[in-house]
């Protein structure tokens, strides 16, 4: 795990959700200031506190909404469902420009979660994207990771993808994934989310078919530079 | 390794390139009798040959042209470069009702190989059940695994991902990834294929940035029933 530069300031947009949640809990842990963002930021107060009373130390991590969060942070990850995505984006975005946005979201369509089902954008984050407008890096990642993972401080087995509007977006992004103590790998530009979402019903068809709860993916035959 | 139906014949169009090549080899040695196929017939009785030669054994292997091949055989599986994708199958769609079509092309878009470019049905193996029509099942494997691996005994460190457009059809190519030696996984509807085909894209992406040349993918946190 690398350090983390201590003034920097994450916004976890959605961080009262289960992979918020973990996420936050991952990053507050490797010395980040974490801003759990919420729709309703007295529920966003309680689950920051909770992850500072899991983490026993003097871990940064404040609650409040979605919108402070987003205007406070350097970096800004959204994991919210993505019926609430548009919605979410549209009420932060004037406050993004110049800030990277780390998108987490799976566009499942209910009821058929095992089906690909992209938005016309292409993937989830390629909207977010066309939302969010010019000035403002957008990445995918994290949408494989079972959010039971990120709560304890087991090795995660499955390794971290991510795509990205610029080759530096992903390298910040893939410092973060380091921070949170998982293997990510830079899997090329934004048009490359649709594998990286996609691959979550995939992984849920695997779930279903073969009995499994965690079913991940793991890179083989190539090793990260050092 | 399943012991392969004695009479099973599997035509291998564009088996001259090296993944049919590959797979022929695989699925000779396991007993199938395979029919390499190719737009020359010549080649076809050439690289025939040549893998009897590897396989030093009684196997059965035989060369012809594309159309030929598929008319003999009960599963068809297509291996060609996705620019002759649309005219082999368009040559060989009247023999190919109720037969089982095994897509194995990954529609790369030159000189962007690392970024995914689907054609407008969503993937190349719907385009491909878009040609061929009703009364055949398509299913899309292989995509991910280098050609390298497949013309030696080695253990392969990459898993086959099977999308297709019934379970039974991905049942049937799952028995022939098992018989070629290597681990498949049922990834659901035909709508997924452009997870695995578009992965393709994303561990070139992987061996440019890292070095290697032969990225994979292994699914974790799930076992195979028995």
């Amino acid at each position: 795990m690398e350090k983390a530069p201590l003034l920097l300031t994450i916004a976890v947009l959605g961080g009262t959700g289960k992979e918020g949640k973990g996420l936050a809990y991952r990053w507050a842990k490797a010395g980040y200031k974490v801003l759990i963002g919420s729709r309703s930021s007295e529920r966003a107060v309680t689950v920051a506190s909770e992850i500072m009373e899991l983490l026993e130390g003097s871990s940064s991590l404040v609650g409040t909404s979605n919108l402070e969060a987003a205007q406070l942070a350097e970096i800004v990850v959204i994991t919210v469902p993505y019926s609430a995505h548009r919605e979410t984006l549209e009420s932060v975005k004037d406050v993004l420009k110049g800030k990277l946005l780390i998108d987490v979201t799976v566009p499942l369509v209910p009821p058929k979660v095992t089906k690909v089902q992209m938005p016309a954008a292409g993937s989830a984050a390629q909207e977010a994207k066309e939302i969010v407008g010019e000035g403002v890096e957008v990445v995918a990642a994290f949408q494989n990771i079972s959010h039971e993972y990120l709560l304890t401080d087991e090795d995660v087995e499955c390794d971290v993808l991510v795509t990205g509007t610029s080759k530096d977006a992903r390298t910040e992004a893939l410092r973060l994934v380091d921070a949170a103590g998982l293997t990510g790998w830079d899997a090329g530009p934004i048009e490359n989310s649709v594998v990286i979402e996609g691959l979550t019903s995939v992984l849920i068809n695997i779930n279903k078919q073969y009995g499994s709860t965690h079913a991940g993916i793991k890179i083989t035959g190539a090793s990260q530079k050092s």
